[in-house]
C-alpha cells in the first residue's frame, strides 16, 4: 500500500459534503477517533463514541448534522447526512489512490484455453487456469492461481483474488469480489444409502451468483443437485462460510464468518446472519430476519425480527452446576407443577 | 455440462426398473416433482411429498411399488424397490453422458518428479505438482493446482478436484473423490508448554484414507502425532470439516458441513454427524450413533441412537429472558427443593 | 518420512536427561505406552496413564523423577523434570533426522518478481508466486503454490507449507510455520449500509504476525480496516480458524480448530481458546483466560479463569423435552416465585 497526502478541498471535490474549516489542511491517514493524529481524518458514525469527539487529535472529523457544531469547535469537520457511508466511500477513494494500478493482460505463465472468451482489458494473473468455454467479462481481474473451469462465467469488473476456484458452469455477475481460497461449485453433499454403503448423487446443477456480491476467504458454495444454488445481487458473505446445495440467498443479505446454511434452505432479502450461526436444511426465512451469532436455526421463520440462541457462557463452575440442572429441567417443571397442585 | 435427450427405454436398459407407460417418451431433464416439466423425469422417495405426485408435470416418475398405481394413473412411471437409490444411479448415468470426457495424460505445465510413479491412463491437470516417491493409481485424475507430496499415494480411479493438497506419506484409496481446497496431512496441533512458550511436537504420523471416500471442499484432515489418522472405507465428509490428529472414523460414517472432531477421538461405523456438530478429543462413539446438527459431544457414547444438544433459538427478547434465568438455574432448583420441604 | 534407528546413548547426548538402563538399546520408533513395542521409546506425562507403565512393551520410557523407580523396574528409562517437553524435543530431533533435507534455491517454475528480495539460502517451491517488494528472510521456505503478494514479508527460518496466501503488505516474523490453505490478509468484512445496498469499506490495514507463530490449515486472518490485525509472538492457531479484522491476540495464546474471533476483539496473553469456540466483536479478554470448546463469548472477561458455555447434549428424546421446557424457563421462575409468596 502506497501513501498519499491530500488537501481537504480535494477530498470534498471528489466525495462531496460540507466542509467546516480549512480546505488546505493536509491529510495523510484515515484513523479511528482515538488513534487519530494531526494528519488524520476520522469519523463519528455511532453516538456511543461521541465522547471521543472532544478529545480526538484528528485534523478533520466526518460527522452528521447534529454533531456539526461540536466537531467544528475543535477543528475541521465534514458534515454529511450519513458519516459512515461517507467514510466507506473515502476508503474506496483512498484505496484507488494508493494501490498500484493493475495492468490488463494475460500473464505468460497462465494456462488459458484458446476456447475461453476474454473480454476487454481483463487481467489474468500468474499460473491461473482458464478452461474451455469460460467467459471472462470486461475489465475482470483473475488472480494468481485461480481456476475458472469450463463454461464458467465471471462478470465485468469482477475480481477474483489469488487462488479461487469457480467450478464448471458456475457464474458470478458484475462488480463482484471473491477472496482467496473460496470454492464455488464443489459438489453438494448428496448421498443415497444402500446396503453397499452410500451411493453418490451426482450434482447436476450449478451456482448462480448475482452482481455486486462479495465472498470471503475459504468460503464454500456448493453446486445444486438438480437445480442451481442461487446467491442474489448484493449478497455479502464473510470467510469460512458453508452454503450447501440448492440454498437460495436473497438480495442484500449479509452473513458473518463461519456461518453455515444446510441444503435447500431459502433465506430472504435484507437478512443478516451472525458469525458461526447455522441454519439447518429445507427451511424458509422471510425477508428482514436477523440471526444472532452462534444461533442454530432449526425451524422456518415467518416474521421479520431478531432471533437468538447461543447458550449463555459462565465461569466454568457455574456452567457445570447449571448444565447439570439443565439435564433435569423437564423433571423440575414436573416438580413445580406438583407443588402448584398442592 | 452438456445436455442430452434420452428415451425411457434406453434408461430402463441401463438402470433397470419396471416401466409403466411409453418407452419412447423422451427425457431431457431430471427435476424435483414440483419443478418438473413435460420433458422431465422425477422421483418420489419420501412420502412427505406424495401429494405432489398427482400435480407434477413430469413425463415420468420413479416410485416404489406402493405408489405404482397412483403414478401410472398420471403418466409414465418407473417402479423400483428404492426410488432414491434409483435416482442416485440415474444422476451418475446422466453425468457420465453429459460431462466431457477427461483425457488421460500429463499437462505440460504440471511439475511431476521423475521419481513419482504414475499408473495407467492417469490424468494430471495443469500446474499440478507431484513429488518424488508419490504413487498415482490407474485412471486416477489429479486436478489443476493439486500438490501430491513425496511418498503420498492416490488409489486407482480416485479423483482430486483442482487444488487439493495430499501431504507427504499420506494415502487415499480407490474410487475416492476429494474436493477443492481440502488439505490432507497438515500437522496435527501438538504443543508442549514450557517456560519459553509452546514447544512444537512434530507430527510423525500420516493420514490413511480407505476406498470409496468423499472429502468436501476446504476440509482438513491432520496427520497423526505418532500413529496415523484413519478414515475407513466409505466415509463421506462434507465441506469445511476439521478432523484432528489421530482421529479414527469408522466405515460408512457420514459427516455434514462444518463438523469438527478433536484429537484421538474414535467414531464408529455407520454413524452420522450433523452439520456444525463438534466432538471433543479422546472420546469413543460406538457404531450407529447419530449426532444432530450443532451438537457438542463432551463425553463418550456407548449406545447407538440419536443424540442432540443445540440450544433452542427464539425471538431475541424471549431468549434474553430465558438465558438470564438459565444463569440462575441451579438456584431455581434449590428454591424448588426448599418449597418441597415445606 | 524415512526411518531411523538410534541408540539411547545418542539420544541422551542430543537431548539430555538421566538414563537408567542400557545405553546401547536401539530405538526405531516413538509410540504411546499402549502401542509401544520392544523397539519403541515412549513417555509418561500424564498420571492418568500411570497404570500403563507396568504393562508397556516399550524399550525405554521417558518419565519424571517420581516415576523413575517404577519405570526402571521394567526396562530402560530416561528421567527428566518435564517428560512431555522432553518428548516434544524428541519428536523434533526425530523429524530432523528422518525427513529429507530441503535444498535452498528457487524452483524454475516459480514466478518471482525481480523486485522481490530473497535472503540467504531461501527455498522457493514449484509454481510459487513472489510479487514485487516482497521480502523473504534467510533460510525461509516457501512451499509450492504459495502466493506472497507485493510488499509482504516472511521472517527468517519461517516455513510456508504449499498453497499459502500472504497478502500485500502483511508480515510474519521468524521461525513461523503456516499450513496449507491459510489465507493471511484477505479483506476484513466491512460494509456500510445504504439505500442502494451495502457499500464496501476498503480495508486499508495489514496483518502483523510475530515470531514463533504457527497457523493451521485453511485458517483465515483478515487485514485490518484502518489499523492492523495483530498476532503476537508465540501464538498457535489450529485449522479452520477465523480471525476478523483488527483482532489482537496476545503472546503465547493458543486456539484450537474452528474457533472464531469477530472484529476488533482483543485477547490477552497465555489464553487458550477451545475448538469451535467463538468470541463476538469489540470485546476484551484479559491474560490467562481459558475458554472451553464450543463456547460463545458474548461479553468481555476481566478475570483470568476457565469459562464455559456449550449446551449439554443428551439422547434426543431428553433433549427435546428439556429444550421445550427451556423455552418456558422464565415462566417457570415466575411460577416458583408465586409458590414462594404463598
Amino acid at each position: 500500500m502506497g501513501s498519499t497526502t491530500v488537501a481537504l478541498a480535494e477530498l470534498i471535490a471528489a466525495l462531496g459534503g460540507d466542509l467546516l474549516g480549512g480546505s488546505d489542511i493536509a491529510i495523510s491517514r484515515i484513523a479511528p477517533l482515538d488513534e487519530a493524529d494531526a494528519a488524520s481524518i476520522s469519523f463519528l458514525a455511532n453516538s456511543r463514541y461521541q465522547s471521543q469527539l472532544a478529545k480526538t487529535a484528528a485534523a478533520c472529523v466526518i460527522v452528521g448534522p447534529a454533531q456539526a457544531e461540536a466537531a467544528a469547535a475543535r477543528g475541521a469537520a465534514i458534515v454529511t447526512p450519513d458519516p459512515y457511508l461517507y467514510f466507506a466511500k473515502l476508503t474506496q477513494w483512498w484505496a484507488a489512490r494508493t494501490r498500484p494500478a493493475v495492468h490488463a493482460g494475460v500473464h505468460p505463465s497462465a494456462v488459458v484455453s484458446p476456447e475461453a472468451r476474454l473480454g476487454a482489458e481483463v487481467s489474468i494473473g500468474p499460473l491461473a487456469v482458464i478452461e474451455a468455454g469460460a467467459v471472462i467479462g470486461d475489465r475482470a481481474r483473475i488472480g494468481a492461481h485461480c481456476v475458472v473451469e469450463r463454461d464458467a462465467e465471471v462478470g465485468a469488473d469482477t475480481r477474483l483474488a489469488p487462488r479461487v476456484v469457480l467450478g464448471y458452469g458456475c457464474r458470478i455477475g458484475a462488480r463482484g469480489l471473491v477472496h482467496s481460497g473460496a470454492v464455488i461449485g464443489a459438489d453438494g453433499f448428496g448421498l443415497a444409502p444402500s446396503k453397499q454403503g452410500y451411493v453418490k448423487i451426482e450434482q447436476l446443477g450449478n451456482v448462480r451468483i448475482g452482481d455486486d456480491v462479495e465472498i470471503g476467504a475459504n468460503t464454500c458454495i456448493d453446486r445444486g443437485a438438480l437445480a442451481d444454488t442461487v446467491i442474489e445481487d448484493g449478497v455479502k458473505l464473510d470467510n469460512l462460510i458453508q452454503i450447501a446445495h440448492n440454498v437460495h440467498i436473497g438480495k442484500n443479505t449479509a452473513m458473518a464468518g463461519c456461518a453455515a446454511v444446510a441444503g435447500s434452505t431459502r433465506i430472504g432479502a435484507n437478512c443478516t446472519i451472525g458469525g458461526a450461526a447455522n441454519i439447518i436444511g429445507h427451511l424458509t426465512l422471510v425477508d428482514g430476519v436477523h440471526i444472532s451469532a452462534a444461533t442454530t436455526v432449526t425451524r422456518s421463520i415467518h416474521e421479520p425480527g431478531v432471533y437468538s440462541g447461543p447458550h449463555p457462557f459462565e465461569d466454568n463452575a457455574s456452567w457445570q452446576k447449571n448444565a447439570a440442572t439443565l439435564r433435569q429441567l423437564h423433571t423440575l417443571r414436573e416438580r413445580v407443577r406438583a407443588l402448584e397442585k398442592k
